[in-house]
């Protein structure tokens, strides 16, 4: 007996506060069959938490669990067996939700899973509030506005190609912010950036942080950290 | 007798799909006692159909109706007025929340009433789904992954600066396409980011629709159309 193949979901669940779900996120957790999501190799997933008063008891569950070392890319293997055990419950007639933290096409890790399984199996992403915006919320600043050209720049990148971009960016949004703080901060001092910038942690979860550039002492921060900064300072604010 | 000032809130609703809605806007929509919404001169408002659905029966609704002149900047008599309105609301001890689509502070006009009422009001921006991420999930392509720089840069631009830009862009998102999809399809093949670039027009919506950007043949789009490209072509999909 063949069944009906199930539909793979990426399902963004937001920047951390669990009310930023969708009605449309909270609809498929109720009706997917299986429910997967990223975590730490020991304790609980973020995008889990996130999504947790939503989630059915007793739903299966996939933990995709890797170690998690900033600044290299997870582990090829860790989701060559994940998308293995997917496609399993997706060839037999079950639907299975991915939860992705923010956006699952925002420099998200569901595209290791939707690069190998999209193509044989009917993949549906459902697009969540980004970090991006819940950061621009949450420093009380318009992201980018008019034609203002607006420049994402992962910390990781090497100082001097931070500076290269950076000298001709209008608004700015650097993510992957972490251990990079330090080098980070020189680019944009360098750049003349670094007037009006604000830092923000954790946007809009409990622990959220803004903190003005300038105020900011620390030469690391959190994963979940990002800055802003704009060519016209802070006149928004 | 004074009352308690009432709160602003910059709703975002979402790119368009009424299920794109977050529970947080959805609960804000039934609090408020006050509704405003960008309109066009005459009919309805995109951002009031959207969360039409949630607006209860009988709220005070303040449409801010004026003309949508595309590649225009609104006539700040119109915001001045609004902002009056809602200010007497809050100064009432009303709440007022303005819905706008998208996301508040994604080239967002709610920047005009923010700007206006945000230093002598309590404020708070509840992020939404954008457009650009909406557009990624429609396009089935990650919009920007690993250590990519992602460029968002607005179709009005003028094609030397565009192409300028263009030429040292990894992942990109056109906006505001509109009447300016000749010049952005000269300036995408120019630089080398035509191949594999996807046009996609009203994300999320019932009219949604997705094109290689290779078999479009109009030199205009619709005001909610965007165009994303990769250096990379499309290896994604």
């Amino acid at each position: 007996m063949t069944s009906h193949p199930g539909t793979l979901y990426g399902l963004g669940v937001g920047p951390g506060d669990p009310e930023l779900l969708t009605l449309k996120a909270v609809r498929l957790l109720q009706e997917a069959d299986v429910i997967a999501y990223p975590a730490p190799m020991e304790g609980a997933s973020m995008a889990r938490s996130i999504a947790a008063p939503h989630i059915p008891e007793g739903r299966t569950e996939i933990a995709i669990r890797m170690p998690m070392v900033e600044a290299r890319f997870p582990a090829q293997d860790v989701y060559d067996k994940a998308a293995a055990e997917i496609a399993a419950h997706l060839d037999d007639g079950r639907s299975v939700a991915v939860l992705c933290e923010g956006d699952p096409f925002f420099y998200g890790s569901f595209m290791y899973l939707f690069g190998r399984l999209a193509s044989d199996h009917r993949t549906v992403v459902v697009p969540g509030v980004s970090a991006l915006t819940a950061t621009a919320a949450a420093a009380g600043a318009p992201l980018a506005a008019r034609n203002d050209v607006l420049t994402v720049l992962p910390g990781p990148l090497e100082e001097e190609a931070l500076v290269e971009r950076l000298a001709r960016a209008e608004a700015v949004a650097i993510i992957k912010v972490g251990r990079h703080l330090a080098k980070v901060k020189r680019a944009l001092a360098a750049t003349g950036l670094d007037h009006g910038a604000h830092y923000i942690s954790h946007a809009s979860m409990a622990q959220q942080r803004v903190v003005a550039l300038g105020d900011l002492h620390e030469d690391t921060a959190p994963y979940f950290s990002m800055i802003l900064a704009h060519r016209r300072g802070d006149a928004w604010s």
